[in-house]
């Protein structure tokens, strides 16, 4: 098996973005629709000079951008970007592993699927097989023996084998 | 919405076990199915000192086990323990955001359905509904107005509402 050449300096990166607590809850909160400064505050019962600075951070690193909601007087609010709203599943599972394995209390928000309100779960899907499964059926490869296999080339229904 | 509590000293430990980036890549090598000392030090081309200090921390977390698989001379392996293969969702998510968003490498190495060899990808699950959905579908609710669906009262069939 291949050593896993420069992935090492991108986790860093990635741990450097989003590694600390405070941005790990402030960029759930904004999953959870917060976007105003205040109700960050509110939200997390975070001082207002590191959540000054972890958004600043988390704008600079491309994960949140700041909008302009109102112009008299001009406020701005917070919003997840593209890159942000793909951390989701980062921030879920780090938040559902604390709460099970870590020593604290759970959090007193949940995260639900929206239509039924039922608390969500993560799994792992296979877009072939069209099912989810978990990580005992997860197998390591190299992956020049998956590129045929990318999301672009892939049908979009089951390939039937 | 009340504040989060309690949840940043235990994202907090959470991050102390897991948020480093050597600590993320021997977990996912053992997810792999990696498991021997050298067998790590090859795939990741990690120094030997290094790897030994991060192994001993992730076993005091409970995250590994040391186990003998030889007498004469006794030689140990490390394995996942539930918590360390519960650690899954967080590590597959974080190098699946690094190799997309952080400036570097992609890793050589992919994890893959073991059955298909397709690329596996990240879903939130609905049991209620048995469904998978992405982050625009998540909504925050507090928790003690999802308490009645935990996991132990919730039907293992679809509710069919």
């Amino acid at each position: 098996m291949p050593p896993s050449g420069d992935a090492p300096s991108a986790i860093e990166h990635t741990l450097r973005v989003i590694g600390d607590r405070w941005s790990i809850l402030i960029v759930r909160a904004a999953l959870r629709g917060i976007r105003r400064f205040d109700d960050f505050c509110e939200d997390l019962g975070i001082a207002r000079p590191i959540l000054t600075e972890r958004l600043r951070r988390l704008v600079r690193n491309g994960v949140m951008i700041k909008v302009p909601y109102q112009d008299h007087p001009v406020r701005y609010e917070y919003r997840l970007t593209d890159a942000g709203i793909a951390l989701s599943p980062v921030l879920v599972a780090l938040v559902r592993w604390s709460e099970e394995h870590a020593p604290g209390a759970t959090t007193p928000t949940a995260l639900v699927h929206a239509p039924c309100g039922t608390e969500l779960e993560q799994a792992f899907w296979c877009r072939r097989c069209r099912t989810t499964f978990g990580p005992t059926a997860i197998r390591g490869v190299e992956r020049r023996q998956v590129d045929g296999d990318s999301a672009a080339d892939m049908p979009d229904a089951p390939a039937g084998h």
